[in-house]
Order: structure tokens, then C-alpha cells, then sequence
């Protein structure tokens, strides 16, 4: 799937509250009025930076009635503007109509930044407000920066806790251990090695607000937050002890022995910046993805360190037990992938079909497999023209008819208790597709493919290897929009880093043990999206004398459309990687299928 | 040629002064006692920060004897050490023997880092000298925020001064006109870019310390470096005029003439610092390649901005006069290639060659052409064994014989008045090349033609493409241990930036008109090495709705070796590019090569 910022997860568009916009915006100037604010901030976030807002912290959805993942509002006592990107102006524009919210649009000619049109908006001396809830630390710090330079004030004030009355409470769904032989380390093995990084660093206290960081230090689960398997809690690492703040009723029975065990004392949430407040004289860590908040309850008493987070480090280099748990989800997933694919294929044309079922199907084809939990995000199911929409989301109504011609775009994913999956297909629906989208299919699987076969030394990073996938189409004057890969958890969030194979240049280099998809993809607006996905895991490949070498081993189990492959375009050493992992394929998937499926599928993965 | 800091380029040996390395210690020591000073560095610069040092700036060699193009010394009171590292852990070793210098090697076990040991060696409240003209901004910050946490002091103090007697003067060498009709550009054009560039970034002056900066801005050319057609100067660019510190003297009428037009005064070159002392109230900018003493004497009373040079960025994108230049450039290159390498092949076991006289006969084949200059740097001519040493340089004395077998590495390049080139060619010079060595020259190939085949969209750096060239070695866990491709100046230095294309994360990228070099290579110790360079330009390949694309055009023109290429293990579409370039190569020379040359030539541009 394709890593995005603060997905959507409010599918059937339930309204958080009963108030029009426009009457929101008044009480929310009322209230500004009252305390001297000019003007009130707010971003796409919660206390945790989480990709996935819990409905609780969908504060600028709430005040803004832009649905979107990503964006930012500002109010000031006569203006109200929101900032989105390309992705989201069809939808910003009709959501926000009649709201007294101007669309902004981000990266679009002379559009002003926010800073900027704060700056212009606000005079000298003037206050400007901000939720440091959520807001990150490096976001805060632009903020102020900039503001400083016209001598305007920026203070921490939640303004919307008084007039957003019915606020969604924090979910108390249970909290469950997340066993050892699936976890592969124990909870202490974990304290262990992150105690001796903070003595190296001369650390006193980690500060864990990451949500997929709590729950892979604790070796717990939860189900908080829509298809991440993380519960709402912050830990804090000291030397001799943890403290974990957490709705302890959450907790199962077992999950509070785990913490017994490993020494962890569990307080409640809420007290937990109760409890910063209390900290001085030490010398604690917060990552760079921590929110303003953190930062600011301790950084007059302490020396505070703002750094890369060593648990992102640890967490993204799986254990043996970790990448034996991906290859066992795969084995399922690849099961329930092929039975969706032959039935979409031998039922298309004949049954309705719409793109809402097809999602509603594969979560049917998963739900049958052991231990499988759910989603690993809201599947992306873009028929046609809609497959070009990289963010696409078919809901209940409206969704386009699937019928048995054209292409279709599928990316999903699950959780199951062992690992999580992530892969997309694109397939023909009838035999009408034109020599033009074979030739973009194939130039797409020819990135896919020597991304796979790439051999690379310890120290390469991800952006390195990135244009091994975009070359076919590079050559073609053709690219996609989006990233190459990102890492993906153990049971745990899809996308986290801290590698990725992307244009940017991130330094982290590529380890042993990390996960990574590989998702080359084309996109032509108005007819049709193509995107092909495997995850992939780092292994070592040899230790020759010019140094030790690392390879990609796939994880994912499941054919590509051969319907829609040109041979001529593949090289020969490409061809026969096709042909040996739908040879792997069949050797790991063909004794769970039966009948019917099992015929399609074994010429699914014949020699091309 | 292989990018490097600072070559040695005193290939003779001269001594620069008569004293022995203890007694130059001695007298230093004698000085630092007087002046109350612990400890005092040398590092490798010139108060331009060149990558060669005219012979006036060789402190660190004076001072400890070492002539390796890279290291540190540092003596204190009673000791005494060098850092460098692992291309000079052997020359070093020799060099110092006798000296009181111990030997510190970068990079290996536990050496400590010259900071930490002068932390060590040193008191608190102690006093560090160093000159401050020959230490960069960035290594003089790091000196004295290191030393701070220590309470030692750094002092400018450079004490060389009053024990270096005969130290050689600043070079007189004439500077001449490079003309429009060779630089595509006059100074005043280069002049108000650069100011548009200025008032955008609201810079009242910008201060030009890099040699080839200067020469590049005032469209100027000199002899004071070896190799580096640049002279001994200065600029500060203000809004109305320019100031060049050079030695009057020096600048032919012509030349005079072309400053005045620009609006360029002339003062002394030995007023340049004094200069800078009057300037107040301004905001200069310094690049980050500027040494300690120009921050200095501006920071008191400026507001001085450090960043990227704009010159730099200006320079690097070659107009189309410069192109052409380069194209005319590689014509000559690549006649006196070709009949350098026919008179080799043929010549070799008949005649006595050495590595050394073979570096004289390729200056000789070179100076035949029209307006030759001279050599872009000192020829590396590395016969078996001496191939795989990356900066080999065979000397007068002691070079190897070179025999009818083995294999031979020869990277060179020439100074012509219209462009500078760069070429590595590896031959095989019997017919006892393995089967081996075969395969890691076909390998090297590989990776040559594929990074001269990329295509990429704007936005594209180096980095990204540095995978192209190493491939093919990867896939069979080998790899070379140098960048694959650096930045070549018009008729200037054969190294230069912003761009390159590396394993480092550079984030500058590849803009139409930079020429880059595409060297991969591959080195057995004690065997033999191989690299294969040719430059290359980037050129508008076309527009397309997804993006603009670029593309690299080959400039250099020499075949490469036929009877080391292994056939099979290129794809077709290498074999096509590989016979296209031969053919280039034929069209572009054939003409000017007569007899047995042409025929040889016509040999070895037949296709494969």
C-alpha cells in the first residue's frame, strides 16, 4: 500500500458533531475573543503522531468538515483558511463550501504558505494559538520561528476542549500480549538491548509516544485505532524500571503479568504529563517525532535530547522469528489473494460487482485464514479510471460497477497475529485491454522485478536503489508519484520506518531484517492506474573482501497477470525470475488449493 | 581520474627547505614556548582551499615530511603526531620514519581522532595555534567547539612564519583572456547573473576565495597551479563594481583591458585581508569552502551568511559554447588517444616501456595537438600489480618495466584552450589476459553503459544514480571503493562540484550542461585494477506530462578494448550502445588518422 500521512479512517462519514461549521467557527472565535487569541492553528494530528487519528483527535476534521488526511486550518477573528495538497482540492473544495473556509491550495503557483499568510493576517504583538497536543515538535518550531520575526506570540491553548462538547472518549478496547514466540524477544531482552543504546548515549529516560513503539517494547496489542493493532498509551524507559501509561481495565490478565515481569508500572493515561511535569535534572530523549507538547513539560528542568528514535532502529530489523511469522501470513494471504483473484475472474460479468464489494470480498477471502485479525488498512479498489487515483477509496454508495472489461487496480493488506501483509495486483477484467497498458504493465513488473534482484553492500540506503524500479519507465519519459517502498511492522503498523526506498534522501541505510515493499506503479489520468507490490525482506547475501552484501528475499506469495505481460520487453534474466517466483508460488501455495482454483492457479503460474 | 583532496604534486621530491624534520620541530617548539602556545595543527590547505597547493601552502609537508595529498599534524611540547588515511598508511610510515612523528591511521581499531588527542595531550585553560589562512570554516569550527567543552583555547597564530625561511613566493606566471568565443559568456553576463542571484538572496557582497571561481567569473586563465589553469587571486563581488586581489603585474594588457570593461579594480593581492578589515555594516556572503581567516575578518562587524556557493552552481552548467568546446576538446583527446594506444600495442616488448615513459609519450601524443595546454593532472599509469593502487603515480626513478603481457591502467587528461578532458582506458598489453580478468573488464563495462544510458526526470541526483555504474559488480559481491563520477570545469579544474555521482547522499541535482565523469572500476591488491571514464553532459532528453527528462551525452571518444570483452555477458541492448559509441567514435576520428593508425583503429571500432 502506499504510505500516506493521516489516512482517513471515518469510512461512512459519521459526523462528529451536530454544528454546522459556520457555528463552530463562531463559538471558536467567541472563545479567542474572550482570551486575547488572534488567531487559532490547527493540524492533522494527535498526541502520538500517529498516521491513523483515533476520532478523538480529528480536531481540524471537526472544525474545518474537510475529510481529507492531510491538511492544516487557520482562524483568525475575520478569515478562516485551509492548506491541502493536490491530492485533496476536488474534495476540499466541495467539503468546505459554504463553511467560510478558503481552500489554500499547497504547491499551486503564488498560493502563500501558512506561515506566511499568518504573518500578513496577524500584527505585531499579536497571539496566535496552537493545540501542542498535536502539533510535532518540528512543525511547532517552524512555527515559531517564523511568528518570532514579526514579534507574534505563539501559546499553547486547546481551544476546541471548550466547544467541542461531545468529543469522542479514548477507546477501551482490551490491550493483549503479543506472545514471545511470536515477538521472537522477550520485553526484558528488548529493555536489555534499548538500556545499554541509552548508557552509550549517557540517556537517563527514553519518552516512547509512538504508538507502534509502545506496543513492540511490551510485546502488547491492542485495537485502539483502525488497522494498526495499537492501543492508546505512552512508556517511559528509565534505567531501573518502566512506566507505561495506559487504562490499566484495558489490560488483560495476562498482558499485566507480562509487565509485572518485566517491571513496568502502569499508570493512567491521563497522568501522564503530570508525570513529565514532575521530571528534572536528567537527561532524557524524545524522538523527533514527538509532539511540542512532550517537549515542553520538560525542557526547563532537564537536558532534554531530541534524536532518531532507537526503538524505530531496533523495531525495523525483524528477528528469525518475525520473518518466519511474514512467511507464514503470506502463505495464508497468498491463499486468500488467489482464491479473491479466481473468483473476480471467473465471476466478473456474471454477478454484480462493484468496487465496494470487491473490498467487501477480499475481506471475506482473508477472514477465512487462521489468526487473521483484520485490515492492514482500508483496501484501495480502483476500477478503470479510478485506478489512476493513487489515494482512491470505494465507499458503500456510489462506487463504480465492475464489469468484464478493463483493468482493475487492487491494494490490501492484513493483519494477521503472526505478521502483516500488504500487496497490490492489477488486473485485466475481459480481453480488451490495448497494447499500450500491456507495454505500461510490463515496464511496471520490469521495475518491480530488478528491484527484487537487487545485491547491494552493508551502507546502502534506500534511495540508492530506488531507481532500479523507475528505469523502464524512466527510459519512456514516464514515472509515478509516490515512493518505491516502505518498511512495514511485525503485526504492527503498515508503513514505519525508519528505511524506505524513495527519491528523498534518507540516510538510513538498509539492514538485515527489515521489511520493505517494492511498488513501482504508473498512473494516466482519467483511464487507468497500474501498481504492482511485493513486500520484500533484507537478507544477507555474502561476505566477500569487498565487504559484506545484502540481497532482497520476497515474501509475498501470489501470481501476476500473465495476460497482461509482454515478453519481448522483459530481459532474459527477468524472465526467468518471473518464472521462479511463480514457481515459488505453486510450490508454496498449491497444496491448500483445490478443484477449480487450483487448476486456474497452476496455469496462473506456468512458464511465461 | 579518480577525485582527490590536495595531490601531491611535487613529483621530484624537492626538499623545500635544508633543515631535518626534528630540527624544523625543534625550532617550531622553541617558537610556541615563547608564545605561550601547547599545541599547534597543520592541515593539508591554501587560503583558497585548493585541491592542489601551490608549493608556498605545503605546511603540513615542511613541517612533518610526509608528501601524501592528505593528513594533519599536530605537535605539542613533547609529542608529536600525523593522521592520515589507509591510501598513505605505507608511505607515511617510510616518510616519518626518524622524525618524532608518530603515526596515526584513520579509520583503523581505536586510533583517536585528532581532536580527542589533542584534548588529551592538552591542560584545561591551554592554548591551541593554528593558521588560520590554511584551515577551511568547517574544520576550524569543529577544532574549536571540540576544545571549548575543554576550556583550550584557539588562537590564530601561524608559526610557521618565523621558522620557514625559505619559504618559495606567491608565482608570477602571466594571466591571460579566456575569450567569449571559448567561455560563451562575458563577465559582465556572468556579473549580473550573479547579482540577480545577490539581490534575491539580499547579499550586498560576495566574497570569491576559490581559485577556479575566479578564474571562471572574470574569464580569466593562469599557470600558478600545476595542472589547474587558475592563478593566485581574490574577488569581492559587490552591487556596483568588483575587486581583484592579484598581482598587477601579472594580467596581460589584454586582460587589463577586459577588467576595466567589467567594472573590476585592481588592487594587490597581498591587500586582500587588509581589505577585508574595512568592510562594516554589510551582509557578505562566504561559501562554506572558505577558509577560517576571510570568517574572521568579516564577522565582527557584518552580518555574514555561509552557504552554498552560487558561482559553484553557475558554473557547473556548461552553455553551449563550452559544450562545444569540450566536443572540439575530445577530437583532439581523442586522436592523441588512439595513437597513443596504437603505438603501445604495437610497441610493446619491442621497445623498453615503462610506466614512466609511457606517461611521457601521452603528454607528448597530447602536445601534438592544437592548443594543448597541458596535462588536467599528473597521468596514473599502473602496469599489473600497480593498476589496483587508485592513486598510483610511477616516478622517474623506479617505475615498472612494462612487458608484451599483463595488463596496464592509464588515466589521464588534457588542458586544451577550449575544454578539459578526463579518460581511463585499461589494455591488455599480451595475450595472457584471464579468463577472470576478462569477466571484471566486461563487468566494469557493464556499469559504464548503464549509468551513460540513464534517463531521469528533473529533480535527479548522483546518488541516485550511482547504483547504474556498480551493479553488474554487486551481483557477484564486488565493488570499487571511489566515487563513480565528479564534476570537470571548462578549461579549468578537472574536479569540481556542485554535482557528482556517488554512494554520499549530495542533495544537489543533475542540471542540463554539467559534465560528469563515469568511471567504475575494479581492483584485485597485488593483482591487477581496472577502470574505464568517460565524461559525459547532460542534455534536455524531452518534456513529457510526466516531467522533464534528461539524458547524459557522451563527449569523450577512444574505444574501449575489444579483446577484454566478454560478449556474453552483455545484453543486447549493451552490445548496441557499445557498438553506436564505436561507431561515433569512427565517424568523429576516422578522418584524422592516417596509415597504420586508421587501419588499427578501424580494427578496433569494428562492431562486436
Amino acid at each position: 500500500m502506499r504510505e500516506e500521512k493521516n489516512q482517513n479512517t471515518d469510512p461512512y462519514g459519521f459526523t462528529l458533531d451536530r454544528l454546522s461549521v459556520p457555528e463552530k467557527l463562531e463559538k471558536l472565535r467567541e472563545v479567542m475573543s474572550v482570551n486575547g487569541v488572534d488567531a487559532f492553528v490547527v493540524y492533522t494530528a494527535d498526541p502520538h503522531l500517529s498516521e491513523y487519528l483515533p476520532e478523538k483527535w480529528r480536531e481540524r476534521e471537526w472544525i474545518s468538515g474537510f475529510t481529507g488526511s492531510a491538511g492544516k486550518v487557520v482562524i483568525s477573528m475575520d478569515k478562516a483558511a485551509l492548506w491541502t495538497d493536490g491530492r485533496y482540492f476536488l474534495q476540499a473544495s466541495k467539503e468546505l463550501l459554504g463553511s467560510g473556509i478558503v481552500l489554500m491550495k499547497e504547491g499551486v503557483g503564488d498560493t502563500p504558505g501558512y506561515l506566511n499568510w499568518i504573518a500578513n493576517q496577524i500584527k505585531p504583538n499579536g497571539r496566535v494559538a496552537v493545540n501542542t497536543l498535536a502539533v510535532s515538535y518540528a512543525d511547532y518550531a517552524a512555527l515559531e520561528n517564523e511568528l518570532k520575526k514579526n514579534n507574534i506570540d505563539v501559546i499553547d491553548f486547546p481551544l476546541l476542549d471548550q466547544i467541542w462538547i461531545s468529543r469522542p472518549e479514548v477507546p477501551k478496547n482490551p490491550i493483549f500480549v503479543h506472545p514471545v514466540k511470536k515477538a521472537g524477544k522477550s520485553v526484558e531482552e528488548k529493555l536489555r538491548v534499548l538500556r545499554e543504546i541509552m548508557k552509550r548515549k549517557e540517556i537517563s529516560a527514553y519518552v516512547v509516544s509512538g504508538l507502534d513503539e509502545v506496543a513492540w517494547l511490551l510485546n502488547l496489542r491492542g485495537k485502539d485505532v483502525e488497522a494498526n493493532p495499537v492501543f492508546l498509551g505512552y512508556a517511559i524507559v528509565w534505567e531501573s524500571h518502566v512506566v507505561l501509561f495506559v487504562e490499566g481495565s484495558k489490560l488483560t490478565y495476562e498482558a499485566k503479568e507480562q509487565m509485572q515481569k518485566a517491571g513496568v508500572e502502569i499508570r493512567p493515561y491521563d497522568e501522564f504529563y503530570l508525570y513529565l511535569k514532575g521530571i528534572s535534572g536528567e537527561n532524557p530523549l524524545i524522538s523527533y517525532n514527538t509532539n511540542q507538547s512532550i517537549y515542553n513539560h520538560l525542557k526547563n528542568h532537564n537536558e532534554v535530547e531530541i534524536g532518531n528514535s532507537p526503538i524505530s532502529l531496533l523495531k525495523s530489523q525483524k528477528n528469525k522469528t518475525e520473518i518466519e511469522g511474514f512467511r507464514s501470513a503470506m502463505l495464508k494471504d497468498g491463499v486468500a489473494m488467489v482464491s479473491f483473484l479466481y473468483w473476480l475472474k471467473t465471476k466478473v460479468g456474471r454477478e454484480e460487482i462493484s468496487e465496494y464489494s470487491i473490498r467487501e470480498k477480499l475481506l471475506f477471502f482473508r477472514s477465512g485464514q487462521e489468526d487473521f485479525v483484520g485490515e492492514s488498512f482500508s483496501s484501495i479498489v480502483g476500477y478503470k479510471e479510478n485506478g489512476a487515483i493513487i489515494h482512491y477509496k470505494a465507499n458503500k454508495t456510489g462506487s463504480k460497477e465492475v464489469k468484464a472489461e478493463g483493468t482493475l487496480l487492487v491494494d490490501s493488506g492484513g493483519q494477521y497475529l503472526e505478521g502483516t501483509t500488504d500487496i497490490t495486483r492489477t488486473l485485466a477484467l475481459g480481453n480488451d485491454v490495448s497494447t499500450e497498458f500491456k507495454r505500461n504493465y510490463t515496464l511496471v513488473l520490469k521495475g518491480l522485478i530488478s528491484l527484487s534482484r537487487a545485491v547491494f553492500p552493508k551502507g546502502t540506503c534506500g534511495v540508492q536503489l530506488d531507481v532500479l524500479a523507475r528505469l523502464p519507465l524512466w527510459r519512456e519519459y514516464k514515472d509515478y508519484a509516490h515512493g518505491t517502498g516502505h518498511g512495514v511492522g511485525s503485526f504492527l503498523n503498515v508503513h514505519e520506518g525508519p528505511q524506505n526506498i524513495r527519491k528523498d534522501l534518507n540516510p538510513q541505510e538498509l539492514l538485515p531484517g527489515m521489511v520493505c515493499s517494492n511498488e513501482p506503479g504508473f498512473y494516466l489520468d482519467n483511464r487507468y492506474g497500474i501498481r504492482l507490490e511485493n513486500l520484500m525482506v533484507v537478507v544477507p547475501a555474502e561476505k566477500s573482501s569487498f565487504g559484506d552484501f545484502y540481497a532482497f528475499e520476497t515474501l509475498t506469495l501470489c501470481p501476476f497477470s500473465r495476460d497482461c505481460i509482454v515478453k519481448e520487453l522483459l530481459l532474459e534474466e527477468e524472465v526467468r525470475w518471473l518464472n521462479d517466483y511463480h514457481a515459488l508460488c505453486r510450490k508454496k501455495l498449491l497444496s491448500y488449493l483445490e478443484g477449480t482454483v487450483r487448476a486456474w492457479f497452476l496455469n496462473e503460474t506456468e512458464v511465461i
